[in-house]
């Protein structure tokens, strides 16, 4: 049983709280518990169910709520944390506070270079469109120079970096400049459609013939010289939308990350600062790399399950459907609600693909082996 | 994997968040998904520690915060619970709004009996003293007679029946008020110490010659008569204070009674009001019973192993410990915080003893089986 546990890790997850369903904190803390992680949740907001219904209810924690919970854990010594988790935060403010709470943990472990971790997840949109006001933006912008890994979508990257990604070369260029200019050592950007990339750009790899129905996740460790080590999987895209996968994804990261550096045969890793692999390692050898292929191997585990129990749902309910033909809002509502329940991720009943994932995904390195 | 798990249930879960550590919700929730149970958490205050610490931050929900939250819930049509396990409220106005919630999940469910069964723990008190406002009390006595199974202590059994508990037979007296004064279902009162009871009384069992080491769990179903089906199981008693046994003793109690309803030789049981057996049923072959003694099992496991990792945890930190020798404050604040951590129920990397424990403990009737 404890086999197939990560090493111990102590994690501060700041995010979201829902009272139904699995977003946020209620998603990345169940994940973490269930690889092995002894969870902190610190919750940013209390809101019934998930933004995709259109409607919720509930309220926002302010940052002097934030901060004041993160002091009453100072005051208790309970602040001995390997790993933070840092997502949705409802405010500029609030993003702030979340900032100050990582550097803290970082000067209280200045004296043991690789005990503390910050995984930054810079949520504020997603498909060309911010869900955050605009000063968030900078407030994330001050913030992301201090955590050890980030995990922006395209639409993130593209605002963080300032790069707007239209072909695979200004996909390196956004990586590279949030290793250069805000000294960020790991960078993954979840969710790449390189169908819609164009494919110029000397260091870019071209998109294979099937990449339509892909989904690309791109990674780098930074280089001593602030290159980026860049890595690439491809993973099949499943044709639904789910509400929660980048917490599912920033979850398994840690948990993944960590036995990927504890299991690296540089054993001095685990002890040096920000877990930044020699430069002879290859991209596709990082801890970074290994830790992706698992959590994308455990995801498409959970969603397929989750597919299946959604089809099986609908088809249940299906007399309670609502009649969209008339085009009456109520029964368009009716139906928008009845099928975003029934595609809430499937966690609780699939935790064995977390620990255990059936699939197996590879990465493959950029440059080097990139097929012209 | 699946074998383990209990019967597909949905809960809502109303009570308490902590930051770092297990109790109320935060233990609740946990323990509940690992037994394959989806949960709705609904948490009714947000604070950085337990109690126990002496110091803590953080707000409590307010009545409104609280209904609000459960009408979102209703407007996206996410309230199809098997199961309601209500804990700590933080005000009397809370109480009630948490009354209200279950009384309207009661009637929702009016129409098919059995399909909805609600639990309630009347957290106010312990060891003779409240640690709630004294409307709280009222309030919970205004509410206790919708719920299907309530889990007070000795001291709240006390407050709720009016009956002060010294001997075996108020025991029993103070259950059967609770049955038939408040028409409870199922009553199990959590933590009797038989030792300090006087063994009197015509309906009692004596305790027996160890009983000082011994921790004595008592419960009961109801008859059509209202008279009670009394059952005890005794264990030992583990020489240490932990923080969330009662949440944990909740939460176990809902996968476990649901799990043993399902088992249930009589298949209709599951669609009886209440669950509550035929009059025929020995207090001995309840459900209820049934469960407990699965309960108290892996709570026995879990505290063991939670006893073996504070002693080594304290061990390991020795060279921090406050010097309380000296009557110094800060220090033995210091202690005190040291070792409350150290008593952290440790959940996460035994959930296993959780689903298969390796403890077995019987329960025994009181009356037809009890040895002089």
């Amino acid at each position: 049983m404890s086999a197939d546990l990560v090493p111990e890790t102590r994690v501060l997850a700041i995010a979201s709280h829902v009272v139904y369903g699995h977003v946020g904190n209620k998603m990345a803390t169940l994940v973490m518990q269930s690889m092995g992680c002894d969870v902190a949740a610190l919750n940013t907001v209390h809101f019934s169910n998930h933004t995709g219904y259109r409607q919720f209810k509930g309220t926002r924690a302010t940052a002097e709520e934030i901060s004041n919970l993160y002091e009453g854990l100072c005051q208790n010594n309970l602040t001995d944390f390997d790993v933070m988790l840092s997502g949705y935060a409802p405010s500029a403010a609030a993003v702030e506070a979340v900032g100050a709470i990582g550097q803290d943990l970082q000067r209280k472990a200045a004296d043991r270079p690789g005990s503390f971790f910050w995984v930054l997840d810079p949520v504020m949109g997603d498909q060309g469109r911010l869900y955050v006001n605009d000063d968030v933006v900078p407030a994330y912008k001050n913030i992301i120079q201090h955590a050890d890994l980030i995990l922006p979508n395209q639409f993130e990257a593209e605002v963080l970096s300032g790069i707007k990604i239209t072909s695979l070369s200004t996909l390196a260029a956004a990586i590279t400049t949030l290793h250069s200019k805000y000294s960020i050592p790991h960078v993954i950007i979840t969710s790449v459609q390189l169908s819609k990339l164009s494919p110029s750009g000397e260091s870019s790899l071209p998109a294979s013939p099937t990449t339509s129905n892909l989904l690309t996740v791109i990674g780098s460790t930074t280089l001593s010289t602030g290159e980026p080590r860049l890595f690439r999987i491809d993973v099949p895209a499943l044709d639904c939308f789910f509400s929660g996968t980048g917490d599912m994804f920033a979850a398994l990261m840690v948990a993944r990350l960590r036995e990927a550096v504890f299991n690296d045969s540089d054993t001095g890793l685990r002890d040096t600062k920000s877990w930044v692999s020699k430069d002879g390692v290859h991209a596709t050898e990082l801890p970074l790399a290994r830790a992706t292929e698992k959590v994308l191997a455990s995801m498409h585990d959970v969603l397929e399950k989750t597919i299946e129990a959604r089809d099986k749902q609908l088809k249940a309910t299906a007399a309670e459907a609502g009649d969209v033909t008339g085009g009456d809002e109520a029964e368009i509502k009716k139906e928008h609600l009845r099928r975003t329940k029934a595609a809430e991720v499937r966690l609780v009943r699939n935790v064995r693909y977390l620990r255990e994932p059936t699939m197996e995904f590879k990465a493959m390195e950029w440059v080097s082996e990139g097929r012209p």
